[in-house]
């Protein structure tokens, strides 16, 4: 495997730099912007009289090598993400770190799509990757770069699918991570993978700005490489998934991407795999990317409606989708580009619509962690806005598997989930929805006759 | 897809009925032995006089095959299971419920391997499936059988990933399900997952036993498809990784395959695999397939003990591999048969020593849930007793995530797991090794120079 020469490019002030001269703070010395990773054949993408880059990967011969790829049993071409190499920046084959990501299922939504009158409703499910979540795909792609450049320690400031697939991408490289957590915001479960694959946990005796400012500074000090989504890296792996999508389809990209809105990295990921395939001719159009973000926790829209995207209005968030419980997200500049250059919009949906959307989700036998179902709650809303018609196909982006999150699941179906006033806001029509849905364990003696007639009260039509 | 002939054999007195006229109990009528399916290519497998069948697939043309389905977009040709149909009893494709199950990763163990002395262990990992467990493949062959015979209804005495597996296929393929626990066994952690992929969830007031005469009775006076493990479609289902992992290795099938012992179906229906892939000359050697149950639970190891395998004899099962605390296995006679064909051996592990070597399986980066880890758990003792030499080539067969069972993870870090006498009876080689991999977070002040010098007393290499 060749090396594949990269810059880094400013997304504010358009400053190039070679990849390899950062490692830590991954912001722009002059203006403080966010990093693009970029390719000598991506370089001039997007401006119509720059001549064509001599070394353009070939269209064709592309679709062909990632194909032939799926037949092969070496590790680097049966991950759904390295099997994309040729679009990647890095990397000897000594280097790559994979734990086999991607490659992840595209279900159809068959009830789901019906219930809004839809004719096709698909979920690309990356919560099927190795640890539970959409993180492991950028992941193999940072701790790769991380292992070539000879670090020994990677860190990150997370309580969740981040820091789960740092430790895991981490052990399985040789490296120690360190999770810094501020102190009194754990949550067990989803710190138990971190320890399981031998992280070193650092509860901090602050918030979590806190924690990242300590972070910074390590890292600056110190040779230990940033694994926050602030490190371009690990958006060129949160790409990939874009291309297994156009293969999965047979290159007929859908009309919709719908995406989770938390730290809001991973739409424009998306975003960037598309627009590189349009400009490879891998694809002929370009679909259109909205993000869905819980109303607790919804700083991207509340800016788009304040001030038209001009300048962050941070939150204080709130919601029970802890992936996405983030009030001041570090890539909102890179998602306001997605949504504009795809032309996807932003909405919000509230707690009880997560929730009953991502019953409906598991009611389909997939499953999903609460932040994954804001998508279909969004699409709701959209639907009901007459945004996107009924032959018009649509992808939901999964984040998570429904593992991560099991006291969610419980105390829904307890209907221990919402208070009652909450659970009065809900709609009389969801109302409904929910009854249908809500499966509480049923207590009764073990005689045949007694179950039967239980059951039989429940002998109701699947709820479409 | 053609729908393949096939008959179930009694595995006791070798009596065979058409597999279309059983869908409730599963049992020999004349002796109460549990089937096996067979097919025309196979009903002579083992009898060394017998003309080779007409319809015998030829070996080459399979290996083609199943490695070009893999490029092929189609769900059926995406499950990896599905993918060996060509070996499997059913059916046409419009009753295959997928949710493209199997595909599985297989990783080296390199520290773990060199932990023992060995060259190399491989793990494939089961845990990986939709659902998180091994119980995936098996399902997808059951459920798409009921769906062919029209059943609506699926049910299973079961609080752990059997039920989950069930509920998940069971909405997919829109058919409803019932998992009968017993009242005040619950691990609601398990259960979350039948809630949310909608399963009709009965605890009645009896032991497990009591909850299997409930759903016998049932599945006999109701149309029911029975779906625990006596169901031989599951294991044709789960002899399908045997494929995947021969063919994962180029068809130079390892040395040993070692799994966990539970109900005991999961090791047979390997066997099964091998065995049918040897005899039609895919492979030229079956691996020895051995199998490991943990100490509080090990009834086919004590009925080996005391009388050779003659009569089972049933334990009050006790361990915190909740996935294995099975006292009376129904499948015990396929196992000693898989035992027995392969040269495989029983061994049976501690407490202490299952989490020890769920910690090292975590340490690489990989992770499982507790029962997965008896098999690095034995195989440490095979190599104590030379029953396994430096060169010889090991797979673990990890059957369950680590998402499956996080209370476990986070007991084990935080020194929850053991009492102090359970402690104190840890070998002190394994103590070392136990407080080099337990990762309890660390509260600190949240300055520079404190973290960093509590950084550098952990930067000790990763243990072996």
């Amino acid at each position: 495997m060749k090396v594949v020469t990269h810059q880094l490019r400013c997304i504010d002030c358009g400053a190039r730099i070679a990849g390899s001269d950062v490692n830590s703070i991954f912001r722009c010395p002059i203006c403080n912007g966010l990093y693009d990773v970029i390719y000598p054949w991506s370089a001039t993408q997007g401006e119509p009289s720059a001549p064509v880059a001599e070394n353009r990967p070939n269209a064709s011969a592309l679709r062909w090598l990632w194909q032939e790829r799926r037949t092969s049993t070496l590790p680097v071409d049966q991950s759904g993400v390295w099997r994309f190499r040729d679009l990647l920046p890095i990397v000897d084959d000594a280097s790559v770190v994979t734990l086999r990501e991607g490659n992840t299922p595209l279900y159809d939504l068959p009830r789901a799509a019906k219930s809004i009158g839809l004719d096709w409703v698909l979920a690309k499910h990356q919560g099927m990757n190795p640890t539970g979540s959409f993180k492991d795909t950028g992941m193999t792609a940072a701790l790769s770069v991380a292992q070539q450049r000879g670090f020994e320690w990677v860190a990150c400031a997370s309580t969740g699918n981040t820091s789960a697939a740092m430790a895991a991408y981490a052990a399985r490289a040789g490296m120690r991570s360190i999770v810094f957590i501020p102190e009194g915001k754990i949550a067990w479960g989803k710190l138990s993978q971190s320890m399981d694959y031998g992280a070193l946990t650092i509860q901090l005796k602050t918030d979590f700005d806190g924690c990242v400012r300590v972070l910074t500074e390590l890292v600056t000090r110190f040779p230990i490489m940033l694994l926050n989504s602030v490190n371009p890296y690990r958006l060129e792996g949160q790409k990939t998934p874009a291309f297994e999508l156009a293969e999965q389809l047979e290159w007929q990209v859908p009309e919709h991407i719908i995406v989770p809105g938390g730290n809001l990295a991973n739409g424009s990921a998306l975003a960037k795999g598309f627009s590189e395939m349009h400009h490879l001719g891998l694809i002929h159009r370009i679909p259109k990317i909205s993000i869905i973000q819980a109303e607790g926790a919804n700083p991207l829209y509340l800016t788009l409606a304040e001030n038209g995207g001009e300048e962050l209005i941070p939150v204080k968030a709130n919601t029970r989708a802890t992936a996405i419980r983030i009030g001041n997200p570090a890539s909102w500049r890179k998602a306001l580009r997605a949504l504009r250059s795809t032309g996807g919009w932003c909405e919000q949906v509230s707690e009880q619509e997560i929730a009953l959307a991502k019953a409906q989700i598991g009611a389909e036998g997939i499953g999903c962690e609460p932040a994954s179902a804001v998508t279909f709650a969004g699409l709701k809303k959209f639907v009901a806005q007459g945004k996107i018609g009924r032959e018009e196909r649509v992808v939901l982006v999964l984040t998570g598997h429904t593992l991560k999150d099991s006291n969610y699941t419980i105390d829904y179906h307890r209907g221990e989930l919402f208070t009652a006033e909450e659970d009065a806001a809900i709609a009389p029509a969801d109302q409904v929805l929910h009854s249908a849905l809500r499966k509480p364990p049923i207590v009764l003696e073990p005689e045949t006759d007694t179950v039967f007639r239980v059951l039989e009260t429940q002998m109701k039509p699947v709820p479409a």
